[in-house]
């Protein structure tokens, strides 16, 4: 096989073989294929598209770049969850413990954040001693002992997906539909689980900005799971304000905790209540989805999905009494308030938000910046809601009073506001199976 | 300006400013720019084209990578030619010396050959002593001397395109219009021209083997000419067969000089005529094209054509006397005659005419591979003309006896005959101003 006639192929939209995607990968993969030649082909991949065979077989040949984790010896059936990621999306750190209280082992890998959306591990990273870092050992033992665990990518799990990301990310070849669906897949198809919840978000802060979008990805991430002959669903949600009321790592970690106390309800615990729901249905611990709901409600009532979170944190090295007495957390030097205006929110530029929380130092511009956990955003009405003029809109949060000045410069152009009663978007606008 | 900027513009079909192609062709010729990134950009611009002003800025950029050539100092409206190759095309050897003797100044920068096309530069060195490696002083001092010269591409000539081609040549972004235009133009533009003359080649043995293809890469070239205020004219002329009746390096030289001489007719000399005054008129040493092949007549029946090829030799260092008793030249150590059937001859797949030439040792498979100047092979018929059992239809020449039997093989089957009589394919197709 050759690797020009593979490009070749490619550039000429002739569908790939299973052999020939796995000979390009894998030779890239061992330095055996330039990069230049890789980058020829991800930018054919790119403006060419894959069919959904090729989709499944790149990421096949990026999956068994590195080690599958078998978890077969752990009873029941594993179930993840994934989403695309926006502004204050913590429902992982909510449904894995709900899911693994009502008997579900969720065996989770996750990701950092880059740009505007935050990422699971910094978030888990503000509690203090928190270790993401566990051995795939550790994560196996985790999984067995109480049914869950939260880590990020070691290693040794899909090796390719880093090398070709990182030329993906300077050659202009990042937002492909096929591309992203193997690096996300070859990734939670490594987990050793049976079963995934999608969470494709849509909006001003997502990264699909439309529906439409939206759907093309669901549907290209179910049918590669589907491939591969894993149980799947898939939800579209709205990502067009920040989903809950903070933003941030350590009030991620806060709100949630207040999720799992039964402390605040809103969006982001519906969300949470149908991810978790499936989750269960999948793990055949529920037999519909709606059962699953009532189940996760019951997992907050009684307090077990909680239970399940402290354990998780200790297993992982976290202390423990600063998540029983989360108000003990450090505060940000400094703080700012927006006030609103008369009226009703009309609309949000999420991806701004996203930015404004960044700026403060919740996220990171560059792989190489450092994250301060406890800055943030504290947003407190939703589109539709009705503001009054003096009310609070949102509080800021930074060590930087600089910082704090631009960001809220940011929040205040991103938002507008409406004479007129306004509607807000449907929170979950589709479900595919 | 940046890279990533300028690749995903061109991704996304946006059109690319002169600055922008300027910088990443600069950045890379420069190293700046990493060849993983550069081969992207290439990748998108032959999936998506570049418009007739990219295509010019481009030209533009690799073309003053280097030096531009002035040759205003030289009286008189310099003409180049330019043909995209083929088999048996030889008319430079011819119309360089015609043009010059009849007052237009001929600076040509030529190439050599790879695969089935030969090079006008492998040709000239069939010539013991003569050199094609001359400084671009010597270039300039003999078109000043003797209004001709026919060089190799030198280091200082657009060192993008060399660079660039290279990593066109490995990531499967050869056949794209936008990148062969600039390829061309950028070292036509930079010998010091006035007017251009395109023989765009069409048929089996051509690059573009459609009509459609030749023309739209014929008036890529003329746009991009006309941007520089270039006089130009195109012709498509056919190659669905071989251009005169010989093949290999020193045999064309043998029958360029007998078409100066006046001793060969038929298509090869009606080409060189119309290519030849097509140059004199350009040169306006001719009110018209019509003129210019009276007056390319005249050069060739005066002797005045020979004589000029006789300096032109002499000028770089070529032996004479080889020229002048050129059945003196050394032989092949074998050869095999092809016998014709009764009929016509109906078609010929050129490029397999080409192939079986290469295999002789008349052309190069690879960069390193040494050529082998008096193989090649006579091909006696044209394509409509009628055949009879037992006629030569053609001899092959070769040092390797298995070579000969492999290349018989091709020919005999790259020969197609017909009871009924067949038209000939039309010579000039088109002529574009």
């Amino acid at each position: 096989m050759n690797v020009i006639e593979i490009i070749k192929k490619k550039r000429d939209r002739e569908d790939l073989s299973r052999e020939e995607i796995n000979f390009i990968v894998e030779s890239f993969t061992k330095n055996k294929t330039p990069d230049y030649q890789f980058s020829a082909f991800l930018m054919a991949s790119y403006l060419n598209g894959m069919s959904v065979a090729e989709t499944s077989y790149l990421t096949e040949a990026m999956l068994y770049s590195g080690k599958v984790i078998d978890l077969k010896a752990i009873k029941g059936l594993k179930v993840d969850k994934h989403s695309t990621g926006g502004i204050g999306d913590k429902t992982s750190l909510i449904i894995a413990p709900i899911a693994a209280a009502a008997g579900v082992p969720v065996p989770m890998i996750s990701g950092r954040g880059l740009g505007h959306t935050g990422g699971t591990l910094d978030k888990l990273e503000a509690i203090p001693g928190f270790r993401t870092d566990l051995t795939l050992d550790e994560y196996k033992n985790a999984v067995k002992k109480i049914g869950v665990v939260l880590i990020g990518q070691t290693k040794e799990i899909a090796p390719a997906d880093k090398v070709i990301y990182s030329l993906r990310d300077v050659t202009g070849t990042v937002e492909s539909i096929p591309l992203i669906t193997a690096s996300i897949m070859s990734k939670k198809l490594a987990e050793g689980i049976d079963g995934l919840v999608l969470d494709i978000k849509t909006g001003s802060g997502a990264f699909m900005k439309s529906m439409k979008d939206a759907e093309i990805l669901a549907n290209s991430l179910i049918n590669t799971a589907k491939a591969f002959k894993k149980q799947v669903i898939g939800f579209i949600t709205d990502m067009n304000q920040p989903l809950g009321n903070y933003i941030g790592n350590w009030f991620e970690v806060y709100e949630s905790i207040m999720v799992l106390k039964g402390e605040v309800k809103g969006d982001l615990y519906e969300l949470c209540l149908s991810l978790a729901g499936a989750m269960i249905f999948l793990g055949k611990k529920a037999g519909s989805i709606e059962e699953g709901i009532e189940i996760s409600k019951e997992m907050i009532k009684s307090g077990k999905g909680y239970d399940k979170f402290v354990a998780m944190v200790k297993m992982q090295h976290g202390k423990i009494d600063i998540i029983e007495n989360p108000n003990k957390y450090p505060k940000s030097k400094y703080y700012e308030t927006i006030s609103a205006t008369n009226g009703y929110l009309g609309s949000v530029n999420n991806l701004e938000i996203g930015m404004a929380a960044l700026e403060l130092g919740a996220g990171r511009m560059t792989k190489e910046d450092v994250i301060d956990h406890k800055a943030g955003i504290i947003f407190h009405k939703k589109i539709g809601d009705a503001t009054h003029k003096g009310e609070v809109l949102a509080e800021l949060y930074s060590d930087s009073k600089d910082k704090l000045k631009s960001a809220k410069a940011r929040v205040l152009k991103a938002v507008e506001y409406s004479n007129k009663k306004v509607t807000g978007p449907k929170l979950i606008k589709k479900i595919i199976y």
